[in-house]
């Protein structure tokens, strides 16, 4: 059996995230194997439930260290209910950001205290591990201005933060990038949506090449 | 101006903790204090709201560390919005159940890492420790029974748990108490409703003594 692996997808909002995990699956699929594609946070009931706590623009301020115990106890959920069980499994799972996003929009976005983050995803992952994370990256001009003509007046909590932010998050992201090269690959997303693809399905073919060696 | 104080009911399922915070807070507005009562998971709105994702009997299995983790994000919102503002301005503050309850349920109930826990009380706390702790003990059998007598068939997810499950928290309590005699006082509640309610004013007269003693 060709073991299954787990990729993730990164980046500010507007840098193509969703479209290209979809084409991602497709992909996969169309290689011939069993692909979940789910995102977070979400992937469950519950996720999704805490998906909206948090994406949601209520009337109470909700504190960096509440959005980030919310996005874990979330991702606590999806890797024991569905990242862990397709993994082991031999399935391959696409998601839409993973623990690299609390990294980046909690730590470097809201400054919450990176050690916090890092004793949690230990107790909350427990080993799982994106084999493979596909980090979209464009200027935070550009990918909020995508985001803002996409989402009209409705912007969700994220979407309505500031460029400074999302130059913090971005930069956050590029440091992670360059701290584990082997798993982080680096994807121009200014290009047109064609070209990311066509960037990403390179990566794709070596990670199954890859896969398929490990046999 | 006499100082505020932090004052937490603490004790399994049927101790008599909601009925005797409420004559706490009685008491001392009855002494001339401005008293806020509230309780955990709870006190704000997005507290509120985790908690009933906490409670409700949902058809997805929550994690001990999910659990832990939706505890302390209401506790977060908890503390920053009512809890040190109240305290700030020298009001009371009669909280039915805070961290001991997570040390007692999700830790020694369930077996989550103390060490975990540790460093979420010092990260969403910040500071804000109970003055003082009334832990209401009984054994597990008669509190047991007390809930199911008081919820009929419609127990939450906490009161649907085993004996031995709270026979754990029960000791997880009385281990605290034995570690910090000075804040946890330890109160007989098997007990009827008025000689418990005696024995913590004997307490709350001490506290207000010692509150008025520091002007």
């Amino acid at each position: 059996m060709i073991p299954g692996r787990f990729i993730t997808l990164e980046g500010i909002e507007g840098a193509g995230k969703s479209t290209q995990a979809r084409l991602v699956a497709q992909w996969l699929r169309s290689a011939g194997f069993t692909v979940h594609s789910t995102r977070e946070p979400g992937g469950t009931a519950l996720a999704e439930r805490l998906r909206r706590v948090v994406l949601e623009r209520g009337e109470e301020d909700i504190l960096p260290v509440t959005e980030t115990l919310l996005m874990f106890a979330a991702r606590a959920q999806h890797v024991a209910h569905l990242i862990r069980p397709a993994l082991q499994r031999g399935e391959w799972v696409v998601c839409d950001r993973f623990t690299d996003a609390t990294r980046a929009y909690q730590g470097g976005g809201r400054g919450v205290d990176a050690a916090l983050i890092d004793s949690l995803a230990g107790a909350v992952q427990a080993g799982v591990q994106p084999d493979c994370t596909l980090l979209l990256d464009l200027p935070a001009a550009i990918g909020l201005a995508r985001a803002h003509a996409r989402s009209g007046g409705s912007a969700d909590r994220f979407e309505a933060e500031t460029l400074a932010f999302f130059e913090r998050v971005r930069e956050s992201y590029l440091a992670i990038a360059r701290g584990d090269p082997r798993r982080v690959r680096l994807i121009d997303a200014s290009a047109a949506v064609q070209t990311v693809q066509a960037r990403i399905e390179v990566v794709l073919g070596e990670l199954v090449h890859e896969a398929r060696a490990s046999r």
